[in-house]
């Protein structure tokens, strides 16, 4: 049996999920996608495997593209020295949903 | 259990039912996409919801984007009297397609 | 029951596959996509038909995307004669999966 795991990142991890699913020999389909509340570009990636590498391919997105912390400096056009300070902003976070399939071709 | 729902509405639709789904809560990721018999741009929405939520999305997706009749005057650039009385066209229309889901992850 | 037969092929063969789809009466939502090995830019096509209706278009997809091999000329703009020999490629290629699809909706 195989599996579609569709998966929806945040455009700036998706170069590296997808370089990342590549080198574990898992092929994707890449997707320009919106989300609906923030209207923000994301990228979301169709993956099809066997029921058996459904976890490994998890384990790879949740490596790649999972919610952290991260110390940003607010950009350099902000002038003022107050508001230089880093700060910790959270990035990343995927919503991956696994569906059945039937089956699949080759053509 | 989960489903997946995929809405293909017309571009016109899609800003009132991308805004109706956020209101009742529901997220939802957007796709720009083209239809095959008239290559018309179109919308489609994926939304995935727990079972009992299903009915509550299509009512929303039916509200916003259903065809319907409306009255529209033919462009000013027509300088033909006879042909800018108001004409009753069809607009709107949804397909909708619901898939089972097996699971569902946020990393 | 209905399933949904997702089909991702190259872009110079979607025109063709769209239009002998249409001609089939099978309505399709075409997406652009991206292939994450080679980046390469594709066509993605989401057909909903009856279960007695797959393999009708798998034959078309078949029909219309499978890789072959293909006499080219190299570009004209290569003015070294050797290299100016039709070469065999390989070209085309589809990959499709099928998915279970519980309910389908016109509003
Ligand atoms: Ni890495
Ligand atoms: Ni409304
Ligand atoms: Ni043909």
């Amino acid at each position: 049996m195989m599996k579609m795991i569709i998966a929806v990142v945040q455009n700036k991890d998706s170069n590296h999920l997808r370089i990342a699913l590549a080198k574990a020999h898992f092929g994707a389909t890449q997707l320009s996608t919106t989300g609906s509340f923030l209207q923000s570009k994301n990228s979301t990636f169709m993956i099809v495997v066997k029921d058996e590498q459904v976890d490994d391919v998890l384990a790879v997105i949740k490596k790649h593209a999972k919610t952290r912390e991260q110390f940003m400096t607010p950009s350099a056009y902000i002038d003022n020295a107050a508001n230089s300070m880093p700060v910790n902003v959270q990035v990343g976070g995927a919503t991956v949903f696994v569906l059945p399939v039937d089956s699949m071709f080759h053509f």
